[in-house]
C-alpha cells in the first residue's frame, strides 16, 4: 500500500543469537491482516533491564506498567509487544488489558506478571481486546527460537515500510559480548522518542541500575536526536535487557557506569542505537531526503540542540527540502525563532561543503545553481555556525515534508 | 496561480477614511509583476505610534529600525511597506537599504528619516535594491488618497490569496472614533506573529506610551493566538498609528491604559485585530479547514495555551483534519506532549458539541459516524478539558495541513 522508503536497506542483516534470549511472533489479527503483530521474547532467569519511557502526560498503561517495574528494579522474564493498537487512553479497560496480558504470559512462562514487560503501538483510544488473542499469545510459548529476529522486528511495525534491526559485537574487559536491537518508527517521531519502540538485548552481565544509566545515556545521543514531524507519542519505549549469559566467560561484575572497562561496550551501544535511530528517520513517513542538521558555535549544547531542532522541525524548511529548493532564508528564519542566543552578524550556513551565508548575509561565493544541484542528493547536511564562538554543538537527523506524509496521515488512523 | 482560499470573503469591506491618514500603492516590480508591491501611508503631523515586533533572533533591519524608533518615542509621518523581498539577513546592504528608503520618503514628505516607519516582507536573504524603485516611491508622494485602503491591503500581500481589511467605529468618552486595519499572512504564521504584517490606524488622540500598551495587549489576544505552520518570521510587525484628528471633536487626553473611558475603544480594537487574525488564518497556505481550539480546566491560562498550541501545531492532528478523520487519539497525543500538567483520568474532548472522550477513555455515547460527519464541515471546533478544574483557559485558531501547503512551499521562495 505505502511505498517502501527509498532508504530501505537492500538486504536485512542476519542477527546472531544472544545467550538467554528467545523470540517468536504470530498473527494475532489485532488490526492488520496477513502479517505478524504479536511478539513474545523470553529471557533466561535473572535477566536485568533498564529503560527510557515517553515523557507524554498521557502515557499508555503499558508505559505506566513498565515504569513501575523499572522503578521496583524487577528482573525480566518476558517481553510482550503488540502492534496495531496502542491501548492508550482506554481508561480502566486499558489497565485491565495490560494486567491480563502480563497474567497470560506469566502463566505460560512460569513467572510473576511483574516479570513481564509490555509495549503496545498503533491506534490510540481503542480498547485492546486481549481475550481475542489470548490463545495466540499462549501459543507463542512453544514457538520461541533464538534466531527469530527478523520476525520480531516485523511484528512491531506499524506504518514502517521496512523492519529495523542492528547488531554489534564488542568486549567488556576483553570478553566478547553481543548487543542486538530492533526498533519501529515511523510517524510521531520527535525528541523524547515519539511513537518509537526499541528493544535492545545483550548477553553481558550488567545490573539493572547500570542498565538504566546506559539506556538513558544512549537514548540521549540517538533516539532523542531524531525528528520526523515533531509529534511525541503516548507509547515510546526503549528497553535494554541484559541476560548475563556471558558471565560464564568471565566478564567481571561492573556497577559504575563510568568504569573504563565499559568504554567499548558503551561505544558499541551508542553505535547500535544511532544506527537504529537513523533507520527510524530513514523510514519517516513519506520522506525523500535524509537530513543531518549540525549546529556549532552556540553557548551550550542545549542551545545548539534547540537551534538544530528548530530547523529540523520547521515545516517551511522541510517543504523546501522536499522541493529541492536551497531556500536558506527559511533556515535563517528557523534559527531566529529557536529562542536562544546567537550572533546574527556572525551566523554562517553551509549546505554540505558549500558556504551559503556568512557574516550576516549571503556568502560572496554563493551560487544558487551549485546549491540547487546539491539539494538533489538523497542525503543532505545543513550546517549552521551560531556565531558565538562557543563550544555548544549538536547534531540531529530529520526528513523532508512531502505529499507522501500527507497521504499517509490524512488517512491512516494512528 | 494559487487557488483562492475557500474562506475568502465574498466581497471586501469598504473602509471609511481616518482623519490624518492618506495612502497610495504602486507597482515597483520588486519581485511580483503586474501587481502593486509598494505602499506609502502619510500621517498628519503629530501622529503617535505603538507597535509589536517579531521575537526572532534574526530580525530584519526594518524591524530593528522600527524597534529603535518606537523605543525613542518618535512620532510618525510616514509608513513605507514593500512586498516581495523581506530584506532580511542581508548584512550592511540591508541596513543601508532601510536608511535609503527612509531618506527618500523623508525628502518627499518633508520630515526626518526617523519619522518614517518601514516594513518589508517576502524572500529572505536577497538584498533589496532600493535604487530600482526610488522613483516609484517618490511618485507616491503625489498619489496619496484617504480612501486607498484596498490598494494598500493588496500591496502588502505575498502568498495571500485575498487582501485583509477591517474597520470598527467606536467611542472614547462619548466621541466617535474610527479604527481601520490591514494585514497580510499567510505562511510562517505562529505565535509571536510570524510573517505577519498588520497596520492599524485610528483618528483617536492617544499618546505613544498608551498605544504601545494597547498594541501589546490586543496582539496577545489576536495575532499571538493564531498558527498556520508554527514557523515565526524575521519580519513580523504590528503598528498602531493614532493621528489625533478626532481631538477637535473633544476626546479627552487619556494616558492610563486602564482608564474606563477607553473600554469601548479597547473592545473595538480587540474585535478588529481578532477579525484580521482570523482572516490571516483563513488564508493560511493550502487550508481547507478553519479550526478553533479551545482548552479549559488547566491550572493557568499559560498551561491552557501550551496545550492549545500543541494541538494546533501538531502535523498529525492537522493532517487528520485535512483527511476529515475524527482521529481524536492524535489530540490525546498532542495534549500529552504539551509538557504541562493535566489529569489524564479526567481529560475530556469534544468535536463541536459532540462528546468524544471523558474520564480517561472514549465517551460512552461516542459514535464515529457522527464525528466523521462533523469533520466534513469547513469550520471546526476542538474543545479540550484539561481535567484539573482550574480556571486556566485559552483559545487559538489554526488550519489543517494539506497537499496545498506542500505545493505552495516546496516551490515558493519565501
Amino acid at each position: 500500500m505505502t511505498k517502501t522508503s527509498p532508504f530501505a536497506p537492500a538486504s536485512l542483516p542476519t542477527l546472531p543469537s544472544v545467550g538467554g534470549v528467545a523470540l517468536a511472533a504470530a498473527e494475532a489479527g489485532i488490526r492488520y491482516q496477513g502479517r505478524k503483530d504479536l511478539l513474545l521474547v523470553r529471557f533466561a532467569e535473572g535477566a536485568e533491564v533498564g529503560g527510557a519511557l515517553t515523557t507524554s502526560r498521557t502515557p499508555s498503561p503499558a508505559v505506566n506498567w513498565c515504569r513501575s517495574l523499572l522503578n521496583s528494579g524487577r528482573h525480566a522474564r518476558a517481553l510482550v509487544v503488540n502492534s496495531g493498537n496502542a491501548n492508550a487512553f482506554t481508561g480502566q479497560r486499558g489497565v485491565d488489558a495490560v494486567h491480563l496480558t502480563a497474567q497470560i504470559a506469566a502463566e505460560t512462562e512460569g513467572c510473576a506478571p511483574e516479570d513481564v514487560f509490555l509495549a503496545s503501538t498503533g491506534v490510540i483510544g481503542e480498547p485492546l481486546e486481549v481475550s481475542a488473542f489470548a490463545d495466540t499469545l499462549r501459543g507463542l510459548h512453544e514457538a520461541v527460537r533464538p534466531d527469530a529476529w527478523e520476525d520480531a522486528a516485523r511484528a512491531i511495525m506499524t506504518t514502517d515500510t521496512f523492519p529495523k534491526l542492528a547488531s554489534r559485537t564488542t568486549q567488556i574487559d576483553g570478553v566478547e559480548v553481543t548487543i542486538n536491537g530492533i526498533a519501529k518508527g515511523s510517524g510521531m517521531i520527535a525528541p523524547n522518542m515519539a511513537t518509537m519502540l526499541a528493544f535492545l538485548f545483550t548477553d553481558a552481565p550488567l545490573p539493572g541500575g547500570l542498565l538504566q544509566t546506559l539506556c538513558t545515556d544512549t537514548v540521549a545521543q540517538s533516539f532523542n536526536r531524531i525528528t520526523v514531524d515533531s509529534d511525541t507519542s503516548t507509547s515510546d519505549t526503549v528497553l535494554l535487557f541484559a541476560t548475563g549469559a556471558a558471565r560464564d566467560r568471565g566478564v567481571p561484575e561492573i556497577t559504575d557506569p563510568h568504569d573504563s572497562r565499559l568504554e567499548e561496550f558503551r561505544l558499541a551501544l551508542d553505535e547500535l542505537t544511532l544506527d537504529l535511530a537513523h533507520q527510524v528517520v530513514q523510514d519517516g513517513e513519506g520522506l525523500t531526503k535524509f537530513v543531518t542538521v549540525r549546529v556549532d558555535g552556540a553557548h551550550t549544547d542545549e542551545d545548539a540542540q534547540a537551534i538544530a531542532f528548530s530547523i529540523a522541525n520547521s515545516p517551511l524548511v522541510k517543504t523546501a527540502l522536499a522541493g529541492e529548493d536551497p531556500n536558506w532564508g527559511r533556515i535563517i528564519m528557523a534559527v531566529g525563532k529557536a529562542g536562544v542566543e546567537i550572533d546574527p552578524d556572525e551566523l554562517a550556513i553551509w549546505f554540505g561543503e558549500i558556504p551559503v551565508a556568512a557574516g550576516g548575509e549571503v556568502h560572496p561565493d554563493y551560487e544558487e545553481a551549485e546549491a540547487a544541484a546539491y539539494m538533489k542528493r538523497d542525503e543532505l547536511l545543513i550546517r549552521v555556525y551560531a556565531g558565538l564562538g562557543g563550544a555548544g554543538a549538536a547534531t540531529v537527523w530529520t526528513t523532508d515534508l512531502t505529499h507522501g506524509y500527507i497521504d499517509i496521515n490524512a488517512d491512516y488512523r494512528s
